[in-house]
């Protein structure tokens, strides 16, 4: 395997005041919440099997199919998440309730291994014939996730193996074999998860399973999908979705140059690809993904690291359609894209793939969570009238389980080792326990980081080691500097985004990085037509926004910003806990002497104003109201 | 009855250059193209009742309907504009073309009066079981209009009498009685027909059907489309559009102050309103009109007179909800604003509609058709990427009927008349021959508008007669001046956008108008988040675009318009037969500097660049492109 490891969030203990609260919350709030919705929506009644399972519940738009096919990935998704709790610290109860769902699971699964609890229960005799719409594969690689958690918060092995069985099973069903099904999932995500499946068994055959799913993919003609639909009865012309790029099949993904698609199962599928190219050394492979991740950066993603203006596909649509009210901006899709940039920065250690990490973490997937930790947005946008707020749950509640799983492991996107090297991608108080070819470091991080971007680094091996150290400077920061042990060390000299520091490390070394954090303006590329004229505010990794709450009665959407107004940061001890606001000298748009008249030879009026904004995670937690990222200049 | 009465198009020969072109396009080319379309699609085939009817052809959306249902409206829009074109010359083919479809249709009759062919041919059983959705009444009211038109084109009455047979059928099924259905058609189009109806023929009965479906249409609870609903065995929960402000049926009219739901059919129903306010003098519907009017044009137009932001409802959303790349902006709609208009300044002579009336005419409703006249655009873009086209022909044909009835009658919406007064309402070169109260007059304007703004009148009654003649200031006009046998008018003394000169006048009494046309700047309402930091042009009536084909190789979305610029009108001679283009210093956003960055901490940088911009009803006749009304200023 080439490239860097990534530390095992295990290893990360969380001690910055900003990732606490977040854990703190998830941990509290959120995980056990979902629980609650898991039952009271009658989700894990859908595994008691043989019995009569309960009724339809919840239809979806017009595909003509209920959401009720995922079940078992939301299942799967919280127990990976209340997995990654129990490593915080254990917990009789979700200890018992996912002991609870495994009996059902155990008594659910069919003698072969074959284990869908929606085929199971309604449609037995209708299993694998429509891979390209019921996510058939998708919810037994949420369900193996869950199970490898599971089995690694507390060495249970019987969701693991009741997986291990359904994996055998499809490995026999699917493949490239004669007299096998050349299929593969209409919704990418077993890929990935038989990736870690191998990684933890080190089964080369579950990495073959995976590589075959990449590699059948978009083969044609015939298109898999196409014959299946036949075969079904179905007309393939009258597929909603009208074209294979919706599950980016529609050509072998080693030649895909384009982001296309349903976002997340487009992020789902590159993770893989990393992976994959990770595992197997593909050259193919690792340049598809570095064609696919600048289509992506440069010209398809949200100035918050969201992915898909398009509630039609629930993904992307053409170069620089970036519409900000109607962003669909799905929280899965930005939670996916941490995983893959996770990938890419272990792939290839360059600060340009932790840089769009951390952009997506702190901005993008965050706002997918309230504050109180129980409200979800499965879409985002960067503009609102008033009309928005989060969900206490959502028909299809995948956002819900991808934003707490994120949120619980987060210190697993934070450092990245080999036999030589520690990588620091993110800053924030921590510390963690790793080790560089075997020998153990402690490295112990302190910082108010995102509002500070003073960082202190203690790189404490337990004896003395060569190693190199890399510590990202992100693309953001200008003017940064550095010591090491009270002495300056040269930025410049940085490359790829990480500065490189290789010596004999002792105990008791000490970087300290200054990362200087003005308020600052962001500009979007000319094409991106909804954000002409318009000026976006950034501090550090986070993107801010003006809400409602924080301007007075005039409403945010007719303010703007001069461009020589200066932008100032504020410290507010009194907003969620104390963070860092940005203030400006704006002018807000008059209507007073329109009178009624709605196009007229004069341009509006207008007068002073103070602009306040908040970092854009945290909008919508203080009822609705408007709000813009992208605010008009003049 | 109230208000001023319209003249007659046949009244008013027009001699311009402009509309020329355009009557002459449809006349020799449109109007003509589209029976063979109606051939073509298997339109004319529908009514060969009672052999066996053809197999469907174009399903709707998923509506669960097909566009057959209204084919009867296609063809009663067709003879409508095909009478039109009768009346301007007559013609052997057209007439035999009009006369086999009467004969069809003759034969197609129920012994009862019943004639939709739909419901005929294909669903004998389910006649009036569901006015919400299948355009019943509409379908009659178009027809009923083509036999009105063709009666007063060719004196022949037998499609008129088939249609009063079918109408004294509608008026014992549908009606206040006991035993009757207090229904209403769900595409109000029945009402303003029956208006014309009456005033054809002045019998009382006609103008008391229509007075019925005005008054009780959204009289509930139960509302009549919920009840008809369940009586057939359909969930009124279910209904596709969710609210009856689908088909302002959501009140009583009168209570009503909002413009919701589908334009097309709000126009029509604000046509009827406004007719029956001025046929009974009633005050609540006439107060209804002006709210209405003032919701519409001070909070929910385009720039172009279009209207309906929204392709899920075909029509209006939320104020100042006026989306550019994405409008939808019928051409129906803007024709069906036209009407209304017309109908609004007879009630009230008043230049703030005939205004609207002017840019719906040059601008929204003008662009739904090709220079060729034989292509149309459904939905009007107030900005394209270059993927819009007109279209040869559309699965629903609504608005090529509307285009052409309209412009073969546009001499018609020129002048009204009251026993004392004749008003001037638009200008361009022709002769009109009308009376004041009974003694005539012949009108001759010359002008070369829109293109200038002079305009020669004379005033030739043929003996001298005292009379006040009401000139229209347009709304966009500043420093205008005006002669009357050469002496200046004061046109600061014009009441309600209207010069009033009485005077006994003679032959030859000329009045001399001379409106400036420079080229100018429109901005909208602050609250138009579209249109935020952009500009419009505008030069006399006609809005103005940058099209791609006149600004080289720049795309012309990276074009700005500092606000200092100077627009200037240039005479092109060479484009489009002769028309005026504006041209400005602009600057463009270069993007060479950008280097696969999507979001940078410095704007674009900008270089000189040239804009020209065409009159919008002009643009997509050269090949599709980029195409901008509402420009970045900067």
């Amino acid at each position: 395997m080439t490239g860097l490891q990534p530390v095992d969030f295990t290893k990360v203990s969380m001690e910055g005041a900003f990732w606490r609260e977040r854990l703190d919350t998830v941990l509290n709030a959120t995980i056990p919440s979902q629980h609650v919705r898991l039952v009271e929506y009658g989700i894990l009644d859908s595994l008691k099997l043989p019995q009569p399972p309960p009724p339809l519940r919840i239809p979806i738009r017009n595909h003509g199919m209920t959401t009720q096919v995922f079940w078992d990935s939301d299942i799967g998704k919280w127990i990976e998440a209340a997995s990654y709790a129990l490593r915080h610290r254990r917990d009789a109860t979700i200890e018992a309730q996912i002991d609870a769902i495994v009996a059902d699971l155990e008594k659910a699964q069919a003698p072969d291994g074959y284990l869908n609890c929606w085929y199971l229960g309604r449609e037995p005799d209708k299993r694998w014939t429509n891979l390209r719409d019921r996510h058939e594969l998708y919810c037994a690689g949420h369900m193996l996730e869950g199970a490898i958690a599971y089995y690694q918060a507390t060495g249970r092995r019987k969701l693991l193996d009741i997986m291990l069985r359904y994996i055998d099973h499809i490995a026999t069903v699917l493949g490239p074999g004669p007299g096998q099904k050349h299929g593969y999932c209409g919704h990418q995500e077993i890929e990935l998860a038989l990736v870690k499946l191998y990684r933890l068994l080190g089964e080369r055959k579950h990495l073959d399973l995976a590589v075959y799913f990449i590699d059948e993919r978009g083969r044609q003609p015939p298109h898999y999908f196409d014959v299946e639909a036949v075969a079904r009865g179905d007309d393939p012309k009258k597929y909603w979705f009208k074209s294979h790029e919706y599950s980016q099949s529609h050509k072998p993904v080693r030649e895909q140059d384009k982001a296309v698609g349903h976002a997340v199962r487009a992020m789902y599928m590159y993770t893989a690809m990393a992976d994959l190219a990770a595992e197997l050394g593909d050259a193919a492979l690792k340049r598809a993904c570095q064609v696919l991740w600048e289509d992506v950066t440069s010209k398809r993603m949200y100035v918050t690291g969201g992915l898909g203006p398009s509630a039609s596909n629930e993904g992307f649509t053409e170069d620089y359609d970036l519409e900000n009210d109607t962003a669909y901006a799905e929280t899965c899709a930005s939670v996916a894209l941490i995983f893959w940039a996770q990938r890419m920065v272990n792939l290839d250690c360059d600060g340009k793939y932790a840089d769009v990490m951390e952009l997506a973490l702190f901005n993008g997937a965050l706002a997918g969570l309230s504050r109180d930790g129980t409200h979800y947005f499965y879409e985002n946008r960067l503009e609102s009238n008033g009309d928005d707020t989060r969900w206490q749950w959502h028909t299809c509640p995948c956002c819900t389980m991808n934003v707490s799983r994120l949120v619980a492991s987060v210190g697993g996107y934070f450092y990245s080792t080999d036999e030589d090297t520690i990588a620091v991608h993110l800053y924030g108080g921590s510390t963690a326990r790793l080790d560089a070819g075997g020998r153990p470091v402690t490295i112990r991080q302190t910082a108010d980081y995102p509002w500070s971007g003073k960082v202190r680094i203690v790189v404490d091996p337990d004896a003395p080691a060569t190693f190199t150290l890399k510590l990202r400077i992100p693309g953001w920061a200008r003017g940064e500097t550095m010591r090491l042990n009270g002495e300056p060390v040269d930025t410049a000299a940085k490359t790829s985004g990480y500065v490189a520091l290789r010596r004999a490390w002792k105990a008791g070394d000490t970087v300290e990085i200054d990362l200087p954090m003005p308020a600052e303006r962001i500009y979007a590329h000319p094409d991106v037509r909804a954000d002409v004229g318009r000026v976006a505010i950034r501090r550090g990794p986070l993107v801010y926004c003006a809400e409602q709450p924080d301007n007075g009665k005039l409403p945010v959407k007719r303010l703007r910003l001069p461009r020589g107004a200066l932008l100032e940061p504020a410290e507010r001890g009194d907003l969620f806990g104390g963070i860092v606001t940005v203030v400006a000298d704006a002018t807000a748009m008059e209507t007073d002497d329109w009178d009624g008249a709605l196009y007229r030879q004069t341009p509006a009026k207008t007068g002073d104003a103070k602009l306040t904004a908040i970092p854009y995670y945290l909008w919508c937690n203080r009822g609705p109201g408007q709000m813009l990222v992208w605010i008009p200049e003049g």
